[in-house]
């Protein structure tokens, strides 16, 4: 019996946790908040992930370690490395949480990015700002997500007040980019080196948080898909990677420029239960385990609807043709992700009417 | 948040918390063994059906109560109905229970069967012998599965052995029709009354077990499905019936005869996890909780092997193009289920293809 632990334990150890029970394997998640929403399904330390009597239960008999959630403490993932194989590599965790050492990487790879300089002083914002131009995004280095710890600044006079906003820890500024859309490659990459690559996906945004994402990305032409791979290939060579990892794109102009990284299974990449042969959390796993990889092909056209701080009627939800739901088993809080729905069917045409439906029903529930 | 009580913690167990998991359900299994497959899941009270204070803790609390085996007491879930819904009603597992209710319902609703007839004595068993003729098969009429309690007559010399083997239990003796394939319907009919039919399944066995089946059945004709659709339709209606039924049929010149039936999801509609728009799994979840059910088309062509007995090597079954392993954390023993292996694919070609490598996946396996 293979036991495998994973550090955190929100929707996406659930996710994981569902995909691998069916391979035979069992789980054993930290987290620490009780009673998360992978917690619901397998063991859950609900501890500190710096507190070593914690992490000495948690690692006993483990055969594998993996992360749902990129802000683990690197030096945990490293004292567990040398106990157990964990996958990712805390080095790709370790890239993953600084935008700057992630920009970087990406530029020493020679992958296109926004213009971008660290900021670690009032001064360096205003020399940054001068470099760069406005408008630009203010972002912290570490534990950003879903549109936290940034600041847009359109002109000069916006510096005071992102910096008070933001300043006193290390920060980057970014230039704008005037990308027709954002699209997100996600990679895995086994074992014995072995990879695959889903189809592009196009990603809707608002007030940071991803609601939507489209698979395969509408219109995608294979050389953007080659060009992303390529993108991936370097990055997952690299870092000797391991696992899923998700990196999101700008595509302006039919090139393709890195935004980000995560080191893991990712929002854009659920469709993959429903709309790919393998899933994200199938491939995750299956590569962590040194497992054959599973195949990425798309299955007709998917759409994932994020839903978001509150919850659509159920009946309604689930009255949609061609739409599965996924509930995370957590309470409703503004801008919390409580659940998607993946609608997938074989012609984009069936999927519009799907769309449709689901747009009325989150805007009603958005007003109401 | 609701919670469903499940009597039986098996691998239908386990596939419905796969499945409800997703819908935001939570679930509380009852079921003698510890650590069944189930309750690796979800948290299982090993304990007895009959013992009345461990039917209080289970039930306490609980939503909707339902089976994933059949063998429960009738007792039990009358008792259980008495607090809480249970579903489907305890009648239809007592007919289900029983072949001579079974079949009694089917010949009542006009609904074609083999002959046969109960058999109590060793004077009973001659006279049924030469009434229906041999060949026949013995039954027992309570606690049968997988071939089990079953003495093939072939003639008269053999009512001894038979006797013998299997006498002193009520039983019955079924003529042998010479069906030229057996089929299964699963139906499912919700609280408010709502039904929906899977394509018809065709189904092979070896050794009295489930090994294969293709799904839609090869061939199916509009006027098979919908002749069992009538059939099902009948039974769901005379028995009140809420969640997935299957029916086991006999192929024979263009006609169905009723073999047996369960009254809960089934072992030839575990293709559907994978092969339809909804699985059997959601929908029996669905229609308990009287929700809209899911849509029970196909998606393409499925082909459900069971893996039985011993395991065939994981990183061979997960090398076959569009295979889907599903293992039901159970030790190996001979005859038992331990998992199966989903086929689908978008034409018939491709999936035999690999059913091809299964076929000799499996052949290795059994004379290795």
């Amino acid at each position: 019996m293979t036991t495998l632990g994973i550090l955190g334990a929100g929707q996406l150890g659930r996710m994981l946790a569902l995909a691998g029970t069916p391979l035979g394997l069992r789980f054993r998640f930290l987290d620490p908040t009780p009673d998360s929403p992978a917690g619901q399904l397998a063991p859950q330390i609900a501890g500190d992930y710096e507190d070593s009597q914690t992490m000495e239960t948690f690692a006993a008999g483990l055969d594998v370690v993996t992360y749902e959630f990129e802000n683990v403490p690197v030096e945990s993932a490293r004292w567990l490395a040398e106990r157990v194989p964990v996958y990712p590599l805390p080095q790709a965790l370790e890239t993953a949480q600084d935008r700057l050492r992630e920009k970087t990487l990406f530029q020493q790879l020679g992958i296109p990015v926004p213009p971008f300089a660290a900021v670690d002083s009032r001064e360096d914002l205003e020399r940054a700002a001068g470099q760069i131009g406005l408008p630009a995004v203010l972002k912290t280095r570490r534990f950003g997500y879903d549109g936290k710890g940034q600041f847009v600044l359109r002109a000069e006079a916006d510096i005071d007040a992102a910096w008070q906003t933001l300043g006193g820890r290390p920060l980057l500024l970014e230039g704008f980019v005037s990308f027709e859309r954002e699209v997100s490659v996600l990679a895995v990459r086994g074992r014995s080196g072995e990879t695959a690559f889903y189809p592009l996906v196009e990603n809707h945004h608002a007030g940071g948080i991803l609601r939507l994402s489209l698979a395969p990305a509408p219109g995608l032409m294979d050389a953007l898909q080659a060009e992303a791979q390529r993108i991936a290939m370097r990055v997952l060579e690299t870092l000797d990677y391991v696992g899923v990892l998700a990196i999101e794109l700008f595509e302006e102009k039919g090139r393709l420029l890195a935004n980000e990284m995560a080191p893991r299974v990712h929002n854009s990449g659920h469709w993959t239960i429903e709309g790919a042969e393998t899933s994200q959390f199938e491939n995750h796993l299956r590569a962590i385990l040194g497992l054959p990889l599973g195949e990425t092909a798309a299955l007709g056209h998917s759409a994932m609807w994020n839903l978001i701080g509150t919850l659509p009627d159920r009946e309604a939800l689930l009255s949609i043709s061609h739409a599965h739901l996924h509930l995370y088993g957590k309470s409703p809080r503004p801008g919390r992700k409580l659940g998607h729905v993946t609608l997938r069917a074989d012609d984009a045409t069936t999927l519009e009417v799907g769309n449709a439906r689901m747009r009325s029903l989150l805007t009603t529930e958005e007003s109401g």
